[in-house]
C-alpha cells in the first residue's frame, strides 16, 4: 500500500475534530500543564473523571522542565515519595528525606500517567476568559489558540463546558485573576517570600475551591492565599494535584 | 525534619554537576530530542551504551507536539507499528495500515522510554560546533546554554568528548551543515518537495555515517540526502531513530 | 430556546472541519487573495470548478485594500471595464478610458462573486511547500496556519492535494519561487521597472502554465517573466485572472 | 490610447481627494468596521444618511474574518437571519434556529452593502482623539493615519467634523473609553464573563446614546454597560447596529 | 472670526493636494534632503527649474544634524567656502583653510534657501522604484509613504514623472542600486576607505549622469565611483551639489 | 593644503567642546525644539539672553514637519501673521485670516532665526531630570545623550546651570511632569479634547512661570492648564513662545 | 603534554561548583557592583566576611563604565580621595577638592580589590526574591541566571542563604522595592531632583539597616530615604560602601 | 566648600576632551578589549608606546568575564603562567600545567595592569571603518559611538591617526574584514573546528602583521589564519597579546 498525504492529513483532521467535538462538554478542566495539573489530571483519570488539560504552550510540563537555575534536578521531600513511585519517577536519596529525581524523567512519566488515564490534552491553548452565568458558577472556558494571541491577531474564542475548573497555572494563577478581574468576590494575594518548609506544609490546605466550579492547586492555591514559595522542590506540588483531584472527583461524585 | 532551602540547592547542583562532570566523556551524543532522537537514544541506552540527549529548547520532544496544523495527533504507518507498541504509545486505526495516536503521549512515553534506559538529557543547551582534530573524525561538541545565545551574550562554551554523534535536528541538519560550513567534504543538499510515501521509503537507507563520528538520522538524514519531506507521519522516524542507534551500537561494539 | 455557547461552537467546528475535510482534495487551489486570485477564483467557482482561495492574512483583498499610497481609489482601463460590471464595481470615467472604482468596494464585490460561485476561503493559511512526486507535477500544497509561523513555534503542516495550482501571490510569486529554489527548472526573474502600459499589455500573456499543475497569474505572472510593473491600475490584473481561470477550466475540462 | 501613470496616479489623488475634502463635514461617522459597524453604515446609507466608516487597520471586517479560533465560520440566531437574508449571505440551519455562514462571506457581503447604499470608507485611519466644544457633545473626530502611529511619528492629525459619532470598536470602546478619560461623565464598565444568550439578548438595549453625539454599537455597547460577551454569535452584532443606524436616523431627521 | 477645525484641516489637504498633482509632472526630482541635495535643489530651483525634493525620513538635513559623533560641528574648507556665504551659513576660520560651522545652521539654511528658491518638498516619502521605458531612460520615481513601509503594509505607491532624476541618498546610492539591481548596465562600487583629501578632490568629477536620466550628487556619486569617504568635512557635498545643479540645468536647457 | 582628517575632527571636538563648556551654565534653556521653543529661543536670543535650546531628537523641528496628516502645510490665523513675517515664513491666505505655509520652510526659517540670534543647539541630548535644591527652583538641567537611553545602557548624566527653562516639549509637557512626579507642588492636567478656537485663543495665557524657574510655552502650557488642543493651526503656538521669550527676558532684566 | 578539551572543561565546572556549593550558605551578599557595592564587597573582605557580589550583568562595574554622559571619567571629593588611595586609583586634582580619576581604571581597580580580599562573584545572576521565614528577616537570596530572565524562560530559582544582604542595586533599589512589595513595613521613597552636595552629605546617614537583614548602600539607600541624587560623582558611593561595610562586619562581629 | 554640579560636568568633559584631542594622534590603537587586546595595551603602554584601547561595548573585557558556560572561571596553561604572575592574577594549579583562575579578577587585573601602563580606554567607541591612503597602509580608524549605531541613527564619525592599529577582536576579526570586504589584498579564513592544543600551540605564530599598519592578535589571529578555536583557555590570548605588543614596539622602535 502506498502513503497518501490526503490520507494522512484526513486521518489528523477527522480524529482530533470528532476529541475535540467531544470535549466540548466535559466533567473537568485542567487549565495549566505543570506539576500539580498533570498529577490532578492523571488522579482523576484514573477515577473516571472525563478531562481534559488545557495548556498554553507548545509543550506540556510548564516549569519544571528546568529543574532549579537550568540544573535539571527536582527535589522531593519524603511525604510525597510515594506519588514519586505511584507515577513511576526513579529518585535516589541525596540526604535523608530528601530524594533527587530528573526533572525530564519527572515531567515524560507525569504526562504518561495521565496518557494512559485517558486524560485528553489541548496544548498552544489559551484560556482567555471563563463564563459565568445565573448561577454564577464557573461553568466553561473561553478559549483560542496561543498563536493567534502571540501574533496579536484579532480571532473570536470558542467555549468549552465544564462542570470544574481546575486554576493549575503556577503563580500567576490565571483563571483565579480573570475570576477576580471582572469583579466576582475573590482575591488573590499573591505568592510571597521564599520559605520552602512553610509553603509546602500549607499547600494542600490551601488546594480548594475558591469559586464555585473553581479549585485552585499548586503554586496557583498559594498565590491565592498569599502563602510563601518553595522553589525547586516538587512534593508539595504533586500532593496538592492529589488533593485537587480527589476534592473534584467527590464533586463530581466519581 | 524541617525543610531547608540550601539542601535543595545543593541537592540540585552537586547532582547534577556529578553527571554533567560523568558526561564530559561518553560514548554517544544525540543532538535533537523529537522523534528519531528519542527513539535512537531510547534504543541505545537499552543497549547499554554510555549516552546523552542535547536539546536546544527547554522542553523535549522537538515538532511532534503540535501534531500537523496544531491538531495533536500524529500518524504512523503498519511498518513502524511494532515501535509504538515497543514504547507503549497507544493507537487507532484509522484505515488500513495507518495508525493515530496522540502526539502528546508519544512524545512522553518515547521520552519516558529514554529516562528508563539510562539516558542523560541536558536541555538548554545549544552545540554552538564540533571538536575535530588531527583524527578528522567529529570527537566532541562545544556546546553553551541556549538563554545565552537567546540574549545575545559573549560567552564562551564548554566542549563534551563522544566517540559519536548522532544528528536528530530535523531538517536544518544543523551539525551536518556546521561540519560542511567549515570546509568538511560533506554536502547537505536540503530537503525536496512534499512526497511521504518516497521519503518514508528512504529515509532508513539514509541513516548513515556522513563523516567520521558523525551519523545522521530522521529528518537530517533525509536534508543530507535531498531526500523528500513527509508530513505528520512518523513511521519514518522512528525507524530511522532505530537504524541509527544499531548502526551506532555496532561501531561502539556494544 | 436559550442559546447555548456549545452548540455555537460544535456547530463552528463541524462546519468548518467538514468543508476541510472535503477540501483535502480539490480541482484548483487558488494562492493569494489579491485581485488576480480573486477574479480568477470567482470565474472558475463560475464554471463548477470545485475551487478554493487560499490567504495567508486574515484578510482577503491583499494590496488592494489601500489603492495608491493610502488614498483608497483604483483605476482600470477600458479593456477591462466589463469586468468591472460583472462583478458589480461602481465606477466613475475620470479621463477618456480610464475608470476610478473603490479599492474597498472592489475588494468586496470581487469576494462577493467568489462566495457566490462557490468558492472556499481558507484564511491565516500558509503556503510552506508544495508536493511533487514521480510525475513531476504540483499536486498539491503543503499548508500551515499563518500565526504559527507568526509566532515562530515548530509544528508539522498537513497537506491538500489539487489537480491545479494557480500561483496568484502578487510579485513575490511565492509558490513559483518555492519550486525554484528546490530545483525545478523555472526561472522566476522578478518584476522590473515601473511602465503601466507595457506590463498591462503582456500580463495576459505572461499568464500561463510554467511547471505542469502551477499557473501564475498578476503580478506573479509578471514577475517570473520579468516583466513590467504597473501601479494602482488594476485592469490587467482582472484580465489574467479571468485568462488563468479560463486556463484552468481548460485543464479540467470543464 | 497609451496608459500614462500620471493620469494614473492623478485619478487616484484628485479622486480621493475630492471625497476627503467633502467629508470633512458629514452627518454620520461611524468608527470601527466589524459587523456592528458594518450594519450600522449600510442602513444609514440606505436611509439617506452622509456617512463614512472609519476603519484602523488596512482591510475591513474586524474581527469577523477569523470565525471561531480560526473556523471561519460565524453563527446567527433566528432574530437575525432576516439580516442575513437582507445582506444576502448565505447561511444553513445547523440546529433548530442555529444558522451558520462563512465569515469571508459575511464580510464581504456587509461591506458590499454598505458601498452600494453610499457609505465612504477611510481605513489605515486612526482616530486619536474628539471634538468637544462649549456645546458639550461630540462634534468630530481627530484623525491620523495609522501607519504614522505604527511607525512612532510625531505628526499633527487633522479634524473631520461630524453631527453624531457612532462607536464601533469592539470591546475596547475606543471612542468611549477617549472621552471618559479626559473628564467627561460616562464610565466605560468593561465587558463581564461569556454568557452568549444574555449578552445577545441585551445587547441591543445597550445601543444608545451615551454622551451628546456618541452612540455605541455591538461589543462597544456591551463594554460600556458592563454586559457580558458571547463569542462568535453575530445576531446581536447585527441587530446592534440596526439599532443604532435607526437611532441615528431618528436623531438626524432622516 | 472664530476658527474652525475643517477649515483649518480644508487649507491643509487642498493646498498640498494642488501642490502634489502639480508635481506629478516635474523637471527634475531630487531624492535625499542632505547637504548634496539641499544645495542642488536650492540651486536648480533659483535657476527656475521645476523641482521637489523627496525625503524619506520626516525631517530634512540627512547625516548632516549630528556633526562628528553627534558634536554638532561641521567643518568646511576654503574652495567651498564662498557656497556658506552664498547660503548664508555663519562659520568661524579654526585653522588655515579650515571653517567650522554649526551642523544645526547649516541644514536650517541650506532649506530656507531652497525654500526661497521654490523647491517643493515631499518629505516621509519612500522612492521604492523608478520608471524606465522604451526610451530606456529614468523618466519617473515610483513613490510611497515611508510609514507604510515602517509599518510592512502592503499598499500601492504611485508614480512621479521627472525629466531627471538626482540621486542624493549618501553612500547608499539608492536610486542607482535600484536601477542597477534590475539589469541596467550600470555599476555601483560603494565608497571605500577614509582619505578626505582625495574624496573631497573627486567629488565633482564622480557628479555626473550615470544612466540616462540619472545624476549623482554627494556620496551618492562617491559610491557609485569606489570612491574613498571624507568624514564630516562637507566642502564636497556642496560643490557636487553646486555641479548636478549645472549639469541638470544645462540638460534641461535651463 | 591637503586636508587632515585629524585636524578635522580636531576642529569639531575643540570648538563644541569649547562652546558645551561655556554652556555649563546660561541664563535660558529651552527644551524642545518645535514651533513654540523655536520661536522663544529666537526672540530670547535677539534680546541678548545667553541661552540653548535642548532637542531630544537629532532634527530640530518637533511635531511641525509633517504638517497634518502627513500633507505638510500649516495654517496660521491673523492674530500670528506678523510672526511669520518676523520670521520670512512665506504664506498664502486660503480664506479671510487664514494662511497657509509648508511647514518645511516654516521649520528652516524659525531654526535659522535662532541661529542668527546666537542661539546654540544641543541635539540627541534627552533632560533626564531637574537641578533644584534649597531655593527649591529649577536651576538646572541634568541631561544625557538620547542614543545612550535608545540604547538602554547605563551612563551617568552631567548637569548644565540655568536661571530659566521652558518646557516646549509639546503635549508631553516632559519637565513639568519630572517635577511633579517628584513631588513639588505642582499639577500637569492633560490637553483636553479638540476645540481650536478656545485652544488657541488661551494658550498665551498659559503661558507662564508654574514652579520657580520653570515657564511653559506650547502645547506643554495647554497640557499642564489642562486646556484644549489645537490640531495644525500654528499661530498660537507662535504667539505662546513668544510671550514665553517676553517672560523670560523680564525675569533675567533683558 | 597535550592540551585536553575535556580537562579544560572539568577545570572549570569543577572548580566553580566547588566554590557554589561552598557559597550556598555565606555571611554577607552584596547585590550589585557598582561602586557601592564594589567597595563595600572589597572592605568586608578584607575583615574576613565571607561574602559574595551578585551581578545581573556579565561585566562588573555597573554605571561607572561610562563616567558622565559617555566622557570616560568621574570626580571624587577631597572627603573620599583617601579611598582612591586606598584602592590605587589613580587621579589628578581639576580644583581644589575636586579630583578626576579614570572611570574604567577605578572599576578595575576597585574590583581587584575585591578579588584580592577575598570575595566571589557570582555574575549573570539575577536575584528574583528573598527568603524571610519567621524571625522576619531576609535570611536569603532566590537566584536566577540572568539570561533566563532575558530569554523568558520559565526555570525555577535556587535559594542562596547570607546573614546579612547588602542593597547596591543603585537607584532602583531592587532588593528593597521587592521586600516592600510583598508586604514589609518598609517603603521605597525614589531618589529626589539632582542636587550633588545634599546627596553626597547624607548619603552615608542613609546607610543602614532598613529591615532586618538588609543593609541598603550607595544610590539605593539614597532612593529609600528620598534623598536627592548626586550625578558622576563618586564620592559619597565610597564612603557608603565603607559605612556598609563597617554596619555589617559590626552585626557579624568580623 | 559646597560641591557644585557644573564644576563637576566641566571637569569630566574638560578632562576627557583634552585627552582625546591629544589622542586624534597616537601610535597603536588595540581595537577590542578582551584578553588579548588588554595584554597587549597593558604590555605596549609599559614600554613608552601612546596607545588606546577602543572598545565597542561599555565595559571592558569582552567574553572572558563569562568564563565557560557562566561558570566564572578560567583556565591557563603552564607556558603562559608566568603572565598570570606578571599580573597579579591569582591562580590554582588544578591538574598537572592546568591553572584555574577566577575570569572576572583575570579582567580586573588586566584592566587595571593597562590603566598603570598609562593606556586610556575609549569605551563606547565603535571602529566604522579605516583610513588608508596612497601608502596602502592603515593610518587610522574611523570611529563612531556605539549608542548612534544601537539606536540606528545617522551620524557622521571622526577620525583617529596612529601608526598601528591591532585587531583584538575576537573570531570576528572586525578590523580585518573590514579591510578585505573593501578590497584591499588580504583573506579572513574564519576560524575552523574546536582543537584546543593547536590552536593554543599556533596563535603565536598566527599574531602577525597582515597589512601594513594592522596587527591581528588573539582569536582575530586565529581567524585570520583559519586556524582551530580553543575554548575557554587563554594562555594562547595572553602570549598572543604578548607577541603583538612585541611585534608593534619593534616597528615603532621603542
Amino acid at each position: 500500500m502506498e502513503l497518501n498525504e490526503v490520507t494522512i492529513s484526513r486521518a489528523i483532521v477527522e480524529e482530533q475534530t470528532r476529541i475535540l467535538l467531544d470535549y466540548l462538554e466535559m466533567d473537568a478542566a485542567i487549565v495549566g500543564g505543570g506539576p500539580s495539573g498533570l498529577a490532578c489530571a492523571a488522579l482523576l483519570g484514573e477515577r473516571g473523571v472525563k478531562c481534559a488539560l488545557i495548556e498554553k504552550k507548545l509543550s506540556i510540563g510548564g516549569g519544571m522542565w528546568g529543574g532549579g537555575m537550568m540544573f535539571p534536578r527536582i527535589v522531593v521531600q519524603e511525604e510525597a515519595r510515594r506519588l514519586l513511585d505511584r507515577f513511576g519517577i526513579t529518585h535516589r536519596e541525596y540526604a535523608p528525606g530528601y530524594f533527587v529525581a530528573s526533572s525530564v524523567e519527572a515531567v515524560a512519566k507525569l504526562t504518561a500517567a495521565a496518557c494512559d488515564a485517558g486524560v485528553e490534552f489541548f496544548n498552544l491553548t489559551t484560556v482567555e476568559d471563563v463564563m459565568i452565568k445565573s448561577d454564577a458558577r464557573v461553568s466553561g472556558l473561553v478559549v483560542n489558540w496561543t498563536p493567534v494571541e502571540m501574533a496579536g491577531l484579532h480571532v473570536d474564542p470558542l467555549t468549552l463546558a465544564c462542570a470544574c475548573t481546575i486554576d493549575a497555572t503556577g503563580h500567576d494563577a490565571v483563571v483565579a485573576r480573570m475570576v477576580e478581574a471582572k469583579g466576582a468576590e475573590i482575591a488573590v494575594k499573591g505568592e510571597s517570600f521564599m520559605w520552602a518548609e512553610r509553603a509546602e506544609t500549607n499547600i494542600v490546605g490551601h488546594t480548594r475551591e475558591i469559586y464555585p466550579g473553581l479549585v485552585v492547586t499548586g503554586m496557583a492555591a498559594n498565590a491565592v492565599a498569599g502563602e510563601s514559595r518553595m522553589g525547586p522542590i516538587f512534593g508539595g506540588m504533586l500532593l496538592s494535584g492529589e488533593r485537587a483531584a480527589a476534592l473534584v472527583a467527590e464533586k463530581l461524585g466519581k
